[in-house]
């Protein structure tokens, strides 16, 4: 969605976050900010938690447009938001490293996506979650886009 | 912890939310700002989820002392960190509303603390979440102290 903090290239508050695919797994990098601390020297489990929600409904997305073999600009827009998401924290995740967040879909059936997803600090794996994602409804995307809205 | 970019009283960029008891429940209120949006007029999910997330590791710390029966200003310091993290969005939450985070402690076994939360828009119950937090050890809680970091 053009306007999500966590993935809306339009929110220019937000963090701008970016998903691309590399083979089966999608992946996206992130440079936490010095203010995304817990405890002194450690990410924030907040932005951690939304790093895993943007990139699955972003994998879902890319998913459910590669699954109908079709290009990500064509038309009608295909958009995910997120029904469930579950976070575990295996470790405290360093703050001053490129994070990469990893995802990897397993299952794909009618408007639901499920991802299953980690993230590296180096060679560390932080954090693991999952993301179950259902595809917004045809008539609301419709009315967005004829509210004006960019989606 | 005092620097944590969700609930820390240091933290000048971040959401400073509060929580308090309310009888066997604990309660944040929390009016997101214009920009943590998903879809238009809706809040981002990820700023949700930093709610259930820091809400439940808050209502952790406060169990933990009331169950020693000791104010929250005593010491040593009672601290947590998320070891997971749950959320449900069951369906849109609005933005401009001011919202109810609440919390009940469903375990409190050793150094780890299960909370079941729920967020209220108005009379509404839009997102429904669980913590499970665990205690930051001693240790490192002195190791903090020692370097001069506020906690």
């Amino acid at each position: 969605m053009a306007h999500c903090y966590g993935c809306g290239r339009l929110n220019v508050h937000g963090h701008q976050i970016q998903s691309f695919w590399d083979g089966d797994e999608s992946v996206c990098r992130f440079l936490p900010g010095p203010d995304y601390v817990s405890i002194p020297g450690y990410v924030y489990g907040g932005l951690l938690a939304s790093l895993i929600d943007c990139h699955g409904t972003g994998t879902a997305a890319a998913a459910a447009y590669r699954a109908e073999a079709r290009a990500m600009d064509s038309e009608p827009p295909l958009r995910f938001l997120t029904a469930s998401l579950h976070v575990d924290y295996l470790k405290p995740t360093p703050l001053g490293v490129m994070l990469e967040v990893r995802g990897k879909v397993t299952a794909l059936a009618g408007r639901k996506v499920t991802i299953d997803e980690w993230i590296l600090a180096g060679a560390e794996t932080t954090v693991r979650g999952q993301v179950v994602a259902v595809q917004v409804p045809g008539t609301l995307v419709r009315e967005l886009l004829e509210r004006g809205e960019q989606i």
